[in-house]
């Protein structure tokens, strides 16, 4: 294969990409300057040197960011708050609320959600390593925070199952994100379920 | 002009609907039966007759539904709980909020909103209607349920502003719907208010 | 059932109305006058005693716009060109055609389309009204004017093997619409019947 | 910068790429194996060493897959029309139309469109290059594949203006790809300009 349909073909596997999308990026790449093409591919090598998963939080972090080799910059944080446990699905959702802004405690990335009749879940989420890190005494709430789709319902429900004697031993309580309207909802489409928990978190 | 176009242009005015669906409606008459066109045009004249606007709600209901001929079957319901209302924007606002079962208090329709920077509030919104139905002193709470984009924010902060006074009078409480994540909310894609919301409610 | 949830179920049966859209109809009804229900309630009335159906094209017309009482405008007016006869699907068809102004020929209404493997074909379109109407000696060329989408197709296979017989017999000329770009359209995504079209059809 | 922000910001300059699918570029490259990664990164490399511009079509080819260095594997094919030339703005349209399989003539890649209003159209194209390319005596014929929005008929109005003499001088056919009903078209929704090329290209 010559390398302009090896390249098609790699970029055919990035997320959301077609064939049609794929062949514009390699043609996108070959109108840039030859400087571009070396960082991109410097970069790119460099993640390996470069980058590690948290011991923690299970996240990918800058090596060079954290005070630490093996914890990331949020884990090794001594004012954020130990108490608090957030469970996300991905590093895109951890993203998306350490940017928001409102939460200060600890997060643990599960690396992918269970869909709805799994018969592997322990095989598709981090559950064996939540459960290690719950060990953590001082850990008091952990709040799950997925996605209000039936995959992070089920992801919910099946963690919420696997961690029942370990909540009860170590005293946690589990909270999960709240119902309501999200910002620009409008009423007139919001369904029963939102409209509930809009009611019921009224204030 | 001929029917066709007259009923074209009649169709024109409907929400949502352009010239080439108008048209479409007008072919799809035509190769309905005689039978359906008469129902139609019925149904249409009577309306006159059988609704009517709940002098307490303003909302639109069936006279022969109602016990009463100015109100309607909510207002005039004796299990309804009297001491909340609930204010909405639409008779469509208020069918939704209705159906999906939660709520068992009462309701009052704005019949509009406050678009931002809008220089005659008072005319957009039943704001003088408001004022006179809060004299009602079963009312302990006023839900104000509006959509959260910034229009619906809008008129929110303006009815805050108006009812100041009434509220303190009266000692009201105003309640906001809570935010939080809606039904098949994705984290990935959660703005920050959301977010906030869903963590400030979370249980 | 109240005249509301009669008049919501019939908006329903409009071609691309749900319940929640015909539901918005029957409050925008409300809130215009009654005189526009009036207005709207005896134009649809009207349709039965003003529209009749055209005794050579079978589109639906205005009585009183035509000269005849049994044919439409189009087919009365003595300078179309009466050798060729447009088919067409629909009345919506024919009228975007007409609309366009580039046509000067009579038209044909089939009343619909062939779905693929449709097994009673002759009772989806006026198949034995179009045989009745190509007796007409005038009549030189029919131009099939079908969508380019699968149903369109299989339409016009279906009336090409119906009338080989009649097409011999009366040494008609049978065409179907040319391929080409059309506008607005973008090469890169251009399929490759379009492109084999706009090649041929190159000038 | 970190390398993951650095990389982030790569991929944001990819042609409808914005900052949230660049993120989740990143991620998915950091979840790939090392081979993967490394893979990516060599191809990248290696386009500067084997991908070539051919001198006569301008378009980008691989230099092992042609028999000369500067001229691609379609300039150099023998069996190639040489009396044809089509016009295209990119590679993609290039590719999109030589995949559709029915020109065997040759190419020239404009490397851009003229927008409308444009003061400097001979920076924005390969005008000078294409004057130079009609100095082949074996051409006859050259076809404008431009798309069909107002950006690609400025572009061919302006191809033309600046080829007169050229075309007088060398007695070319300038020819243009048909316009017609493309592939899924409905006739309700045609505009006039398709219908127009349509009916004047029925056969």
């Amino acid at each position: 294969m010559n390398p302009l349909d090896t390249l098609k073909e790699l970029f055919t596997s990035f997320p959301g990409i077609g064939k049609r999308q794929a062949e514009r990026f390699v043609y996108h790449l070959l109108r840039q300057t030859k400087e571009f093409r070396t960082q991109l591919a410097q970069t790119i090598t460099e993640l390996d040197n470069t980058v590690a998963t948290c011991d923690y939080c299970k996240r990918f972090f800058t090596i060079k960011e954290s005070q630490h080799d093996t914890a990331c910059s949020i884990c090794s944080n001594a004012t954020r708050d130990t108490a608090l446990l957030m469970v996300v699905a991905s590093d895109t959702d951890f993203h998306n609320i350490e940017q928001s802004g409102n939460y200060k405690g600890l997060y643990f990335i599960l690396g992918g959600t269970v869909p709805v009749l799994d018969k592997q879940p322990a095989q598709k989420i981090r559950i064996a390593e939540l459960k290690k890190r719950l060990q953590d005494k001082r850990l008091k709430e952990l709040i799950l925070a997925l996605s209000t789709n039936p995959e992070g319902e089920n992801t919910r429900e099946y963690i919420m199952r696997e961690l029942k004697t370990l909540q009860k031993e170590k005293n946690l309580t589990i909270t999960t994100l709240g119902r309501g309207l999200s910002a620009g909802a409008e009423l007139e489409y919001s369904d029963p379920e939102t409209l509930k928990g809009a009611l019921a978190n009224r204030q």
